[in-house]
């Protein structure tokens, strides 16, 4: 085992600190990187506050790791050290049920090992997160990392991207369709930039006023205020799908709605409380309220492809991962557009 | 125009009595039939309680309407006098939308005219349903009857039998299938029939012990008691889509929970109350809690033709249109296995 430097906390709800971790030896499979960036996600913020349960302590967030290779296992054959690489939320999972054979490891039937605050099968104790010096990973769960240009704000593709990649194409984005981005924060941008790359027409739904300019700079096609009744009623029976990416409560109902015959609202978003479906809502028009969660390895390592190519990472700023308090904060207020990353080097 | 006898009522929420009713003379293109047999349906229920918002009054019932020829229009090709015919929710649609186009008739842009408390297009004042002596149609919206031995009981089919058929088929139901049918009452009796006779494996969920046997005898592999945790717990993750026939308030995450990645719970009942979706239940698993709602005019022909192939008709009670207030007393109570139908040769 190797000490290493992280930031964390030992207490549900306490701002982190600076504190020492065990990072396992390499096994033959295994990839250990320098952590470069790490991404910060509201899940993180969620499981430091408890809204997810009781977290293992002492907790180290952060699953949208960015890094170099320092070493490989034995039998690592797809990892150099050098090379720029990326972990999400996925670190395990059982490799042998149907949801694996068909690389969607993250519903295996025997439960993910995620990224951080899960019970590790491996070393024991919990997962410690990206908020760290290093990372040691087996390497079926890592992903090559392309060589951005603005390297940072490519680490949260790992998580916010792939979630609003994943259903994006499930549900076909693309030329002819039209898409309904719901939220405009660290998914919805995302959300929007990669639906425009794929073709399809954008409309972003808000109830910021100041968000609907943005997002026209993002690249929707058009933006509206969910407050504006004209405008949602000419949208009825006009949208394919929606991904909807709000994570407090929102009536739901009202998009549903807005949707073609066999559409779907898409939900990404956590809200605590449940959604309430009114019946005729998904029974006229065969509508579905559907949800979708992260994606599978081969999926992640596709979308990462698929910004490269596109240019597409996302927008925010860089802290040095002293500041990690203020950016959880800030955060937590909303005052972020619209991602922050943590650069690791003063660790 | 001619007057002719059925049994309605002139108040919301009053008993149906003995009236008189006005039906159009015959057009070119459409069909009248000499009503012999009318469903009752829990819609019918809905409507005289003014739950579905005022009605039009007078108010004539009945959408599973059966009959026999009696005249046709100089334009009609597909139908002959003394041919068994039936009519189910649908008699009017715009003809010239997408949904129109693709046969996808009960989700018209321009919206339907139902078979009965519809505003009539063509005669103005409102449509009078089955509760009658005649009926007069647009021939497009008139099925072909097929001679089922048990006549009466194949009425039902033209609602009951289309709502849960539509979405069996969308959803695919078949061999290698696992079909989950929440509720058995006069829907989900006819999707357990369907979806064996479709060569899917049926598991019934019940909150009635003594209509677990009766899910047996009906045709389901297994019927599960909706309290017993155990065998819930069993069946986590097994089930690719299920009918939810419930048109109560009931938790539809403990059913979320049930589906195989990609399934959906697929609501077919219409409860007052919104149903409540935890979004972990959708997101895990990308689940879907969809809706339907009874199906096009070529798939209820199809379903038909299905049903008459496989010997499916409704099971219930034959009552005299006198007696029909002891029907929907009964109905409202939930005495009744499973369904009523209407003899109206008494008018």
């Amino acid at each position: 085992m190797k000490q290493v430097k992280a930031y964390g906390t030992k207490a549900i709800n306490a701002p982190l600190e600076e504190l020492t971790i065990s990072r396992r030896s390499l096994r033959p499979s295994d990839v250990e990187f320098e952590v470069l960036y790490c991404g910060i996600c509201h899940s993180d913020l969620h499981s430091i506050k408890g809204d997810f349960g009781e977290p293992f302590l002492p907790l180290v967030p952060g699953h949208e790791i960015l890094g170099r290779v320092t070493a490989i296992g034995a039998d690592v054959k797809d990892f150099q050290v050098g090379e720029l690489v990326g972990v999400g939320c996925i670190v395990g999972s059982c490799g042998h049920c149907d949801s694996c054979h068909e690389g969607l490891e993250q519903f295996c039937d025997e439960g993910v090992t995620f990224s951080f605050n899960s019970a590790d099968k491996i070393s024991g104790g919990q997962t410690f997160g990206g908020f760290s010096k290093t990372y040691v990973c087996e390497d079926k769960y890592v992903l090559h990392m392309p060589a951005f240009d603005n390297l940072p704000m490519a680490a949260p593709l790992l998580c916010a991207g792939i979630t609003v990649y994943s259903p994006l194409r499930h549900w076909q984005a693309g030329p002819g369709k039209h898409i309904g981005v719901l939220g405009i924060g660290g998914l919805g941008h995302l959300a929007v930039r990669i639906a425009k790359a794929m073709g399809a027409e954008v409309t972003v739904f808000t109830t910021s006023p100041s968000k609907v300019n943005d997002a026209k700079r993002l690249g929707a096609d058009h933006a509206i205020l969910s407050s504006d009744t004209d405008a949602m009623k000419q949208m009825r029976g006009k949208i394919d799908f929606i991904i909807d990416t709000v994570s407090a409560g929102h009536d739901v109902n009202s998009y549903l709605n807005l949707l073609r015959h066999d559409g779907s609202v898409v939900v990404v978003g956590l809200p605590n409380e449940p959604l309430q479906v009114a019946a005729y809502a998904v029974v006229r028009g065969r509508h579905s309220l559907s949800g979708s969660n992260i994606g599978g390895i081969a999926e992640t390592q596709e979308m990462l492809d698929f910004c490269y190519k596109h240019g597409i990472v996302a927008e925010g700023e860089v802290l040095p991962i002293s500041r990690v308090n203020e950016a959880l904060d800030r955060l937590e207020r909303g005052d972020i557009r619209y991602r922050f990353v943590l650069d690791l080097k003063e660790l």
